[in-house]
């Protein structure tokens, strides 16, 4: 049950091949901005031309959004003991309305900055933080409710197009109109747009000033629907160096933000490690780290060593924080009847103090407190889901929904302090209610980003709940749902392994995907396009790099036929080579040309079916 | 490319320990009907006892829907040169409706029956065809419109209630009303209400009278969904033995029929082992036979050959068909224009013979006379979706319909007949054209029960496909689709081995099951309840027998927490020992005891409230 003692010794070979090498035909390219240090990062996936059976043409490289960092750029060495390049410091610098603290505001901090024992785990160059001057606020709600287009939000628009307005070939821009059940997505993400969904609250950019390292990002129903990875140790097992390896693994196969979940050895220095390091950005549960500040003994929880907490991870750089202040002390005893009672670390935790001390709870009595922190750093909130349910039989209870409506009134006062904020969902529900999550959280919350847990549609397939909850992620992602959390196949059962974490972000990838495709997100079904055409035009390679995961679908194909001929091969394992489907829709398309139009053909063929009719084949009516 | 030759040796030994091997914590039991000859099998789950902490009590075994067959009943000897027991023999002689005749229709049967070279693959009791008596119609249709209720319908009707009546745990008996788009489930199913759902052609049971080893089961929107799972050797490979283990190994992991797809070698002969030894009913696309005997060559399709494809396979006993009698002529154009074209083999086929002969599909022309092929042995139509959607471009388009329409009209004239009828659905569909897909079937195909592959709900995840696909099979199944097409992670890419069916179909007995859900089924929610409860209380292994696959669910925990003592230990790898969620709800159960009814507490909280926003805490708005 001990943790292992694996310190990361500052060594980029702490990375292993398989989270850095390549990504199949694929390069990483920029995009620039207005301004010579903006520069988007997109990855480009080439394309082989057509055969000649299929009309021989060439396929233009397809731009693919990238969450992957500088780990996939050849040009970049990797150093993790330097960190990334801080690529929004200047831009936090020219608003003038920071200032570099000579040392961190945490006591906490403080003692473990210099605590010798500490040495071997320190990320060697811990940067000085970074704060609001006195009586600044520096979120990007706050820019935005200014009118101001920052560097961070011009980045994002061009991010979200991912070059849309490049593609030429017609039948890749083909698209299903979509149902958004009321989102409002234009055809072309501006960034002024994206200051206007800022101000109003609904999307954001978790991009806290001392996480400068990381490249903007934006959440909110009328973007692209994004995913979260969970890494962390645990009291029971792993190391910084896993978790460093698994934060750039998860982002290799497109993790949007991660959130350290940590809860064992060296939380903080493991958390620094992640930031230092992470291209996209961190969120944390401050909680998980207060409990272990006093030996996790609930009670013992006070809003000071909570506050200091929260300065802590902010000076770190931490994204966005998970603040479980909708569990308040009247809604407790509304779990008491529930199948799984309260199944959220965090929402047991405050239960366990408000009960303790039969009292309400610090993080909702201090909540402007809280934000004061949140707008010097501008760390978002999550606004997190203590009393979501932990079983089908609990799904949109009194609990769940009590605190949900207080998540609304607390956004409302957030918002007053221009904090940005995103609301955490369930948990477990079946399929046939999880729009009724999904619209009252618009309409209590006012619209703030929906940040959901699967949900899972069924309680009864653990191994799978990969699955079980991809099936409630996509739904709720189409009816609205901004961000989804991922769940990997060992949820309920065990702690991820790096496998498990690329399995989850698949499904989730997918599952976004999906929603995307479903809400009508314009550049969402061009993708689709490309692969399907690949497919249909027996481009293997093609179809393999176009997909969410090139190396597993190139992996499967070469079980049933490994040869590397067979990837161009015009058939395939399916039908073998003397009959090929793919192939008669060649003839279709002649005779097609040859016989006219659809319309034209029905005609012929109404004459024939009268014929046929006459010669007593009365029952078959021609349309 | 050749076939691997590895014939079947009638050996039992055929059939590895990993088919056959108890499911941890099950055994057989069968629940017995009006007659001695009629036991229903299910599988019984012993679970363990509540612990202390959470209240000890004693839990009842849980009973859940058994697809396994005799493999699983420890009582069973495994011989497949035997096959398994002719479990409907005599109610199908009791009928009396019926004759064995003294030698096959077909001449394919007889000369492959007298052909030397094939006694090392020949099944080696081959029992002579049953078929109706001349102007007799033996489908369960037509006894159940004369108000026949045969034992398959009883024997259904005892096993889709899974022994509901007897769960006297009213926690397990919570359930949240389901949405159920205007379905008729009731509380509890009759063998009358049977007889009345396949009378009106909303269900049907697939049996031919040829497979009377076969377990009755039942396929309609009122009833719980159902999946399929495909084997099938093909040009490029696999051998008879793999194909009649991989059917045990997908009917141990909840298969409710197979269908092979074989279009490899010894076709004909691979049928008959795995008829022989499938307790689920069997189904073929019998074009792929009837290509092979043209030597691939579409053209030299003809009616002729087709009909003695049909007849030979009917006195195997194959207990529904695929037909792509929907396919016309006048549809063929409308996909010259689509994305990928036709993507169905049956489909392509047809139209390559179609654009060949520039003439209408003979499967169309002659359907009345394949109907009457059909009721002779009571096989069930399947009718084919040959023109669905290959990509999400292409889905709901014009050939699609144009063809679901032609489905509507053939289903009519199949139940003149009185022959049992069902649909297949695409495909390719993102989330929002599903429900279009449902409506139009539930409509043009006055509710003939639906059979969809999927839908794919996006095509850019390769290798993940049985992900992709589940998210619309749960969607549709919620809807109203009777069964769902397993779709493996191979899908696009390979054929699947073991592992890969075994994905597929647990992957798609929890969409099914999460359809279940949202229908509202009345069994359906038990299982949810009784795993969570056995999640709540730390009952490991419960948890794990009563998940849909017991052996990853237990390999996954043993991952993380390998040592037996885990399996009772009251925490879990998340949170580790120190710190408990589930504890915790012990503790809020004690305080609402304690403090009276939630409402109290609000009481109390307002007050509480009150007194805080006298001390400046307006903003803070107590509900």
């Amino acid at each position: 049950m001990n943790a292992v003692p694996a310190p990361l010794l500052s060594q980029a070979e702490a990375l292993s091949e398989t989270v850095t090498r390549p990504i199949p035909g694929s390069r990483k390219v920029y995009v620039h901005g207005s301004r010579g240090d903006l520069r988007v990062p997109m990855r480009e996936i080439a394309l082989a031309d057509t055969p000649s059976l299929f009309g021989a043409e060439s396929n233009a490289p397809f731009t693919v959004y990238d969450t992957s960092g500088p780990y996939t750029d050849p040009d970049y060495r990797v150093d993790l003991a330097a960190g990334l390049p801080a690529l929004r410091a200047a831009w936090i610098e020219e608003r003038a309305d920071t200032e570099r603290l000579a040392d961190f505001s945490s006591p906490f901090t403080r003692r473990h900055a210099a605590a010798a024992q500490l040495d071997a785990v320190r990320f060697p160059h811990v940067p000085k933080p970074r704060v609001a001057r006195a009586g600044a606020n520096v979120s990007q709600m706050h820019y935005a409710r200014r009118g101001i287009v920052t560097p961070e939000m011009e980045y994002v628009a061009i991010r979200e197009n991912q070059r849309l307005e490049a593609i030429r070939e017609m039948h890749l821009l083909k698209q299903h109109p979509g149902q958004s059940f009321g989102a409002a997505i234009p055809k072309i993400i501006t960034p002024e747009f994206v200051r206007a969904e800022i101000a109003r609250g609904r999307a954001i950019i978790p991009n806290n000033i001392n996480h400068p390292e990381s490249e903007p990002m934006i959440i909110g129903r009328n973007f692209l629907v994004k995913i979260n990875a969970n890494i962390g140790n645990s009291a029971v097992t792993s190391s910084i160096a896993e978790e460093v390896e698994k934060m750039v693994w998860a982002i290799r196969w497109g993790a949007d933000t991660v959130m350290d979940l940590s809860t064992g050895r060296h939380i903080h220095e493991t958390r620094e490690w992640i930031i230092r390091n992470s291209p996209v950005p961190i969120g944390t549960v401050p909680i998980y780290q207060a409990l272990e500040k006093v030996g996790g003994v609930a009670e013992d929880l006070t809003w000071e060593l909570f506050r200091d907490t929260l300065i802590e991870q902010a000076e770190q750089g931490v994204d966005y924080f998970t603040i479980h202040a909708g569990v308040r002390l009247p809604f407790i005893p509304l779990t008491a009847s529930r199948m799984t009672g309260i199944v959220s670390r965090g929402g047991s935790i405050m239960a366990k103090w408000c009960l303790a001390h039969h009292r309400e709870s610090f993080l909702y009595e201090r909540f402007e407190e809280i934000c004061d922190i949140m707008k010097a750093y501008d760390v978002a909130f999550s606004l997190g889901d203590g009393l979501r349910p932990g079983s089908i039989a609990d799904a949109n209870d009194a609990a769940q929904f009590a605190e949900l409506d207080t998540l609304g009134e607390l956004t409302q006062i957030a918002w007053q302090h221009d904090v940005q904020v995103m609301i955490e969902g369930p948990g477990h529900v079946p399929m046939h209610l999880i729009k009724e999550n999904m619209e009252r959280q618009l309409e209590k919350c006012h619209e703030a980003p929906f940040y959901t847990l699967g949900p899972l549609t069924t309680d009864i397939a653990p191994g799978y709940d990969h699955i079980t909850s991809a099936i409630g992620a996509a739904m709720i992602g189409w009816y609205g749902t901004a961000m989804l959390c991922y769940v990997t196949p060992k949820e309920h059962l065990g702690l991820p392994d790096k496998q498990d974490v690329r399995d989850g972000i698949i499904t989730y990838k997918l599952a976004a995907h999906a929603a995307d495709l479903g809400k009508g997100h314009p550049a969402a079904q061009t993708r689709d396009n490309a692969l399907s055409k690949a497919r249909f035009e027996f481009r293997w390679q093609d179809q393999f790099n176009l997909g969410l995961d090139p190396e597993k679908a190139k992996e499967f194909h070469d079980e049933t036929l490994p040869k590397d001929a067979h990837k161009t091969a015009h058939f395939c394992s399916m039908c073998g080579p003397k009959f090929c489907s793919m192939k008669i829709t060649q003839d279709v398309r002649d005779y097609a040309k040859e016989h006219g139009t659809a319309a034209q053909v029905d005609e012929a063929m109404a004459a024939k079916a009268a014929e046929f009719r006459a010669q007593g084949g009365e029952i078959y009516r021609p349309d």
